[in-house]
């Protein structure tokens, strides 16, 4: 890399991703967006599942949807105070698998590490979906293929991801404030033309009463409040993505703590007020939606059966609110709403190699993950992110209520394991802190984190209870598997880093002499530029050695090596049953037996090719021959390649394949 | 391998195939039936093919089975003496390949190549389908799923051939003797039967009356003599395998020539005694064998179509000849062809190796399919082979009737080029001969072989006229494609050929001195011995670098290379964007820069483990370096392997993949 192109690649736009540990440092206006088109996005369908649970108890159920909303606006201010603390006290950006980890033990970090991995999963197909619903309010011929249309999506945010484009500030930043200011004007004029102007907005579904599955009108007791807590639960999906700062702080301008506690506080406030104005405005309009998956359906003023195309709240209180006074309105929001749902499954996109590489550096995943040269290894990654969110996509049919199930219980583990740990944290500094002043901090602190975990320690109880058996054991058996893989690949490394660590008992012993043996297939220039090369090296016994398998074959070498004379003997190995690897391996083995102090260095010329199917052709017997001598103690293989002029072409591949790339 | 290990592969019995090259030496009463099996196989369904071509002109079409038999008897005499010639002038074993190679060029050679390659998909498609029909005459229940039982036999003798078990003489030579002696049995003891004690023996389709697919009586002029050109053509099938010893006259005890042109004759007596007395029989006891796939059918005396379970001549005609005196030789018959076709399907996955083995050497295929050290290339192919048939036998319903369309054109393109190979060698020897007796011998042969040209290129004539739209258009078009596919990897060895030799004007000059630069990713054993060999090579300069991809493995990387005290100096890049590769590549590149008159030598530790999943594990960064490296010119990579506990188990796997399997 010459200066010109790294100082390009300084000057190159901000190339940040969500959950970027920090190259370029961002100023709040920008961070905000950044960081909260993940959170806010879940603020677009967080209502909808509210009011779908809530359907499920009749009519009367929309009644608590403000009771609801506000319980989940506490959780929203709780989760956001105790995270405050946690930028504080883990600058380093690694969030709650860190706080877990170093406060909590290695298998308390890899539970947060599983839930987060599922989680992204379930990000993407929660997110393409609710986008796709959400379009459907502009593009009514969706209908009956939403689950292909999200397939689609994802796999196009695949593509996009595979050629490395990363996301710029910039297009975080537009799409992300046209959402909140549109959002905020859905409601600000929603509510001026209720209680101002005095109107009666009444949204689509105001007129349609909804009937239960059972047909029963009401539900008390028990039961209703078992939908309650349903309601709740999914009404929590609005908390996902609020982690995501504590992962970005070191992205922040300085002081980057007190920078992204500020951009955390408001991004809370913007989330509770979005939540509780939609949940109010869809009370005054009187939305009524449902989900005929769940088994409601509406019924109208004269009892009969009907089907609405009404699929949103936001898409009902856009076109209440907007299309009778400025009809482009609904057409931003709802465009809106959908670009920030994309962009949301995008950021999961991003946030991959960034996590992987911090697992990796624990050794939970493959370590190459955790150094950004292979960019084949990350694709991999990115394809089965993908791929896994197809299926999801594909088996619930793309729907948001659905996978909602599968998807709170991921985020309330992190949630809780996070706010622990922070408990411990804060124990364990106040026994060694001594000023009073900062003991009282710390105090405070610890007793946010102590709400806070208590909360979300009592949501998830309340997710697991009320999901379990509709979908919330499929992400725990998933996060199991995820769980039990990352410790098999960490035990596995432990164990080959005890067997290969240096110690007084290991033998230091250096070999004296080293002998060469040239494998000689053809002569011609690859053969040649070998032993040319173990000449250089001066060993102490230097031989060329063929492998007879057809008198012919062997005549012509003999002769052409004369011809050449190179200046060492060929030894010729004769081969009745025609193989060249058993003779030459075994050569090589005695010359070993013979001299057990000495190290044998094995040249084997290499064709270096530009296609694919050129190496079918080439290199064969090579590479067998150097698997088999790599189980031979004593013994070092060395490749001397002789570059075709086909293999131009794949050097600039090749080059490509492991440099990172970077968009303007 | 040991002494003992060696004498012990001697002493393992005959280890030998059809197109074996001569290891051991078989005398002539083992040789024919190895030799014989897959040329007296196609014997079993000749016959049945010129009957139910005949059938197409109804029940008038039978009476010309005799000509046609005739015929057929003519041609293989006339191709038996051809190929006595050719064992005598090509004793090496090439055959038709060799034969047109040599002397008709390259072209011609491939030509036949393609047709063998071509004909060996086909001998174990319409070999395996027609011992299935013949199997339904004992297993009845298997109609209707013909084809799903060929493509299991297929397999199977794909399972047991990758397993490497080649068959020995004996496993040979019992079947085939059983075959031939239980097929003249039959008509010896039909004929007896018949002329001797005068008995009115009638097949169980004697009084079933043929209707012709448009219901026409009879048929005559034009399309008689179409029917007539058909049936023959099919019946030219007997010829299939006659080759088979032109292959192998290396294997025979010396003189080899003479003993294998002796064979030859044993079996073209044996191929025309058994092809007649079939015809013959047939004829008397009123066999009227139709496939109701080309549109005929039976009817009753009343007139009612009828369907007969009747499938093979030779299961009727054992059971006219042997039901009622001895009802054994019923199965026997059945039990013995089957075994036969199934052993002449075996026979052409053991003759892929060895022709393999001769196209590669010319450079028509992959070069390591030359030497036996890469069993996993055989096993390719063996896979390609099975799969092809299976195809062809699911698509064509395992009709042995539809397959012969595309078997017999293959077989006779390479008999005529073979014999028009042969004039021209005769021709060349003549010139160059003198002795008057040595000049009429050969000028005795050309005349054979130019009755032989002429005749198989007048079948092939007819087979391509009468066969060409009914399917044999299907296996030229696949023998263009291998011809193609052989063409262009030929051109492509002679192009590199011609990049890599050695000439006047290669550069000859001998690098000055070597710098050696060891990868450090971790200071532990495999690191150590990366040094430690490196050391031993005595480099003019040696430097161990690291690249940083964070401070905090920087400082281990440091504080556990000072305590070890390598005494040779560590550098450490570092890598603002968590790159291993890039950086490093750039520093081997750098240093080559600096030195254009030295080789650079690379030392990168490798982990060598034993279980697939773990080499996703480890060397990843490695592999990449390496492949990196192998595009810049000047500098040579070294892996230094350290064999985890792991490997043990992979060393042995790997040492049985890549040794050729004998089996006593």
């Amino acid at each position: 890399m010459n200066v010109l192109s790294a100082v390009k690649r300084m000057l190159v736009g901000r190339r940040l991703a969500n959950t970027q540990l920090g190259e370029t440092l961002l100023p709040k206006r920008i961070a905000l967006p950044v960081f909260a088109s993940d959170a806010l996005s879940s603020v677009a369908y967080a209502p909808d599942e509210i009011l779908i649970t809530l359907s499920l108890a009749g009519m009367a159920g929309f009644m608590f949807s403000w009771q609801v909303g506000l319980a989940v606006g506490v959780v929203i201010a709780v989760v956001v105070m105790s995270y405050r603390q946690t930028v504080h006290a883990y600058p380093s950006g690694g969030g709650d698998y860190e706080v877990a980890k170093v406060n909590l033990g290695r298998h308390a970090g890899l539970t947060v590490a599983s839930a987060l991995l599922v989680d992204y999963v379930l990000t993407v197909a929660v997110s393409v979906s609710a986008g796709v619903i959400n379009a459907k309010a502009m593009f009514p011929f969706l209908e009956g293929y939403e689950a292909v249309t999200a397939a689609v999506v994802i796999a196009l945010l695949m593509i996009v991801n595979l050629r490395g484009v990363r996301e710029s500030g910039g297009a975080f930043a537009l799409p992300t404030y046209v959402f909140m200011g549109s959002m905020l004007s859905m409601i600000g004029i929603g509510l001026f033309r209720i209680f101002v102007l005095g109107q009666d907005l009444m949204s689509e579904t105001a007129d349609l009463t909804v009937v239960r599955p059972d047909g029963a009108e009401e539900v008390a007791g028990w039961a209703l409040i078992a939908i309650l807590a349903r309601a709740f639960s999914s009404g929590c999906a609005a908390l996902t993505g609020v982690e995501a700062i504590s992962n970005g702080v070191p992205a922040f301008k300085p002081p980057k703590s007190r920078n992204a506690a500020r951009v955390l506080a408001m991004l809370g406030a913007l989330a509770i007020t979005m939540l509780l104005g939609i949940i109010t405005l869809a009370n005054l309009t009187r939305v009524h939606l449902i989900d005929e998956l769940t088994g409601t359906h509406y019924i109208d003023a004269a009892g009969q059966t009907i089907h609405s195309a009404a699929t949103t709240v936001t898409g009902q209180l856009a076109r209440v609110v907007f299309m009778d006074w400025f009809a482009p309105g609904f057409y931003v929001v709802i465009t809106a709403t959908m670009l920030i749902l994309f962009l949301a499954a995008n950021t999961a996109f991003n946030g991959f190699p960034a996590l992987a590489s911090i697992l990796a550096k624990d050794a939970y995943l493959p370590r190459q993950l955790h150094s950004r040269g292979d960019r084949l290894a990350f694709s991999n990654g990115i394809v089965a992110l993908a791929v896994s969110a197809i299926v999801l996509v594909l088996v619930f049919n793309a729907s948001v209520t659905a996978l909602i199930q599968l998807y709170v219980v991921g985020v309330f583990i992190s949630f809780t394991l996070g706010q622990i740990g922070m408990i411990r944290h804060w124990t364990v500094a106040l026994r060694d802190e001594d000023e009073p002043a900062k003991k009282s901090r710390m105090k405070r602190s610890r007793i946010i984190n102590i709400v806070g975990a208590s909360l979300t320690g009592l949501v998830l109880i309340v997710v697991l209870v009320s999901k379990f058996t509709h979908g919330a054991y499929l992400a725990l058996v998933a996060m199991g598997a995820m769980y039990a893989l990352m410790l098999a690949i960490s035990n596995h490394y432990r164990a080959v880093e005890e067997e290969v660590a240096l110690t007084s008992d290991s033998d230091r012993a250096l070999p004296s002499r080293v002998r060469s043996v040239v494998l000689v297939q053809r002569v011609n220039l690859p053969t040649a530029k070998a032993i040319a090369f173990a000449r250089a090296t001066r060993p102490t016994t230097l031989t060329a050695v063929a492998v007879a398998i057809d008198d012919e074959q062997v005549e012509r070498i003999l002769d052409e090596w004369e011809a050449e004379d190179f200046g060492i003997p060929l030894k010729v190995i004769s081969s009745p049953y025609r193989e060249i690897t058993g003779p030459f391996i075994k050569f090589v083995s005695e010359l070993r037996t013979e001299n057990p102090r000495d190290v044998v260095s094995v040249y084997i010329p290499e064709y270096v090719v530009g296609h694919w199917w050129e190496q079918l052709l080439h290199n064969q017997t090579a590479l067998l021959i150097r698997t088999r001598l790599h189980f031979m103690t004593g013994v070092m293989v060395t490749s001397v390649p002789y570059q075709l002029r086909s293999s131009g072409a794949r050097r600039d591949r090749a080059r490509k394949a492991t440099e990172t790339r970077v968009r303007r």
